[in-house]
């Protein structure tokens, strides 16, 4: 693996996400703090016409438009703006895979899930984002951490996205505008390191793996008849027994979890995700050897 | 003061504010929750086509148009859904203060403030409402409180509007659901005592009253330049002095409230307020003598 020399950081691929949006607006005005000794980032807005308008997307769902189908389809007017725009973004900054590529791609996302930081990252096999994490969690900043969790399949957008929650929609907090930009800051050091040389060793890390998704339940008509239950709600990523209660109904009853393994939800109760009839994303606990790590 | 024999309920004047419009249309299913031996209660959805879409609004903010101008101007088929759809409301329910007006109305909000559960009323002659305040905190369930807060002022609705949070927008918590629920129970059980005869005597209530707003420091060109301070953040009904900090730039600058009273903020970091530039509402806190109150 060769010198990470061209970084991008994308802030706003979802226009109602705010600590990304606000970053990336300030780091356009304040290019120097995301330089380093041997590279400089790229900030830019993913999705201007959706942070315009502050709201996810205005015609589909830009992370989940960087896919071959949406990449290469034949020119046409009638395609939604983010089709457009995902073109845009491949051409600036990929295409993906190819030499003239961008080596790196931070894509900021918040979520209104109490899921913490967490780096979505291809697979285990992905050793720089890999050690990027393990750096964050054992580095120079104790009380930063973030989790890796493998698997993008459909959710795959145009780089490593960071989530970052719980903060509704809309609503910049403090807090978490700083905590984002302390990773931020965390991980470009670690790509510093990496360019100069730095060896970092093999270690062993905890990766949650998404295997799938859990609907809401629904009256016949469609709409949804019950809630995350108040016990599970703010739980991610900790455990999930069978028989544990996951929905309440909205007259008050409970549904118990009726798989027959321990699963690790994540994504409880997101906001963007009861129109894609997501109640949580089921995830598996798994730990990894992660081998060495030296530039070429 | 005669019986309140035509109560309704609206969830949903905003349609992306997921407690009242679950409500609402659990109650559309169950009506029986809402009888009561002297009264019956008509739910509805306040905004229909903003619930579809789950935005706050689709054309103008419905809360802001139940003013004489907008529901007396001429026809004209250029208005925003909005405009006519207040027009709908108040032909059904009220309108305000007429003899075919309804007796009392709910207006279901949720925001994204740690405002806890918040009862707007004119102002502290409207007894009814003041006394409704007083029995949920002093009442049967000694766990659910709201706070009065008094002067609507343009933010007039068409009803009481109940505010509940923090609750982020387009998720439905069921924490927060059934504090909804309790609170209304307990409420309409209040106008069933009313309604029997009940004396209910006079007693000293503190209340909140809206007197001002305080907009996000803005670079020249009009962006935010600043974010709520993390030592205010979720901080609503709690003490501001003059000399404390309000304000962190994203540049991690303090700003500091220059007032020269303290007042008591709320609605702090309310995500639909970035658009009406507004950080938080400026209250005072005040003491006030309710009169006992009897039916006619």
């Amino acid at each position: 693996m060769t010198s990470e020399h061209r970084v991008a950081v994308s802030g706003g691929t979802h226009g109602n996400e705010m600590s990304g949006i606000y970053l990336a607006k300030h780091w356009l005005r304040n290019p120097m703090e995301l330089r380093r000794g041997s590279f400089a980032v790229t900030p830019f807005l993913g999705n201007p016409r959706a942070i315009e308008k502050c709201v996810r997307y205005v015609g589909r769902d830009l992370n989940r438009t960087f896919t071959t189908e949406f990449l290469s389809s034949a020119e046409a007017e009638d395609k939604p703006y983010e089709v457009v725009r995902a073109r845009e973004i491949n051409q600036t900054y990929g295409p993906k895979g190819s030499a003239q590529a961008f080596d790196f791609m931070f894509d900021l996302h918040n979520t209104t899930a109490n899921m913490g930081a967490c780096l979505i990252v291809d697979s285990e096999e992905s050793l720089l984002p890999m050690h990027m994490c393990h750096y964050i969690q054992v580095g120079p900043a104790p009380d930063l951490s973030t989790r890796p969790a493998l698997g993008q399949g459909p959710l795959r957008s145009a780089g490593e996205a960071l989530e970052l929650g719980p903060q509704p929609q809309q609503v910049v907090r403090a807090d978490l505008f700083t905590q984002m930009r302390d990773l931020m800051a965390c991980a470009l050091d670690f790509i510093e390191l990496f360019n100069k040389g730095t060896v970092f060793p093999a270690f062993e890390i905890e990766a949650y793996k998404i295997t799938g998704r859990m609907d809401y339940p629904r009256y016949p008509d469609g709409e949804i008849s019950a809630m995350v239950h108040p016990k599970l709600q703010d739980k991610d990523f900790l455990p999930m027994n069978p028989g544990d209660p996951i929905f309440q109904t909205f007259s008050g009853e409970e549904i118990l979890y009726e798989g027959d393994t321990t699963i690790y939800p994540a994504f409880i109760n997101e906001a963007a995700y009861y129109e894609k009839k997501v109640a949580f994303a089921k995830m598996e606990k798994h730990m990894f050897s992660i081998p060495g790590l030296q530039r070429e």
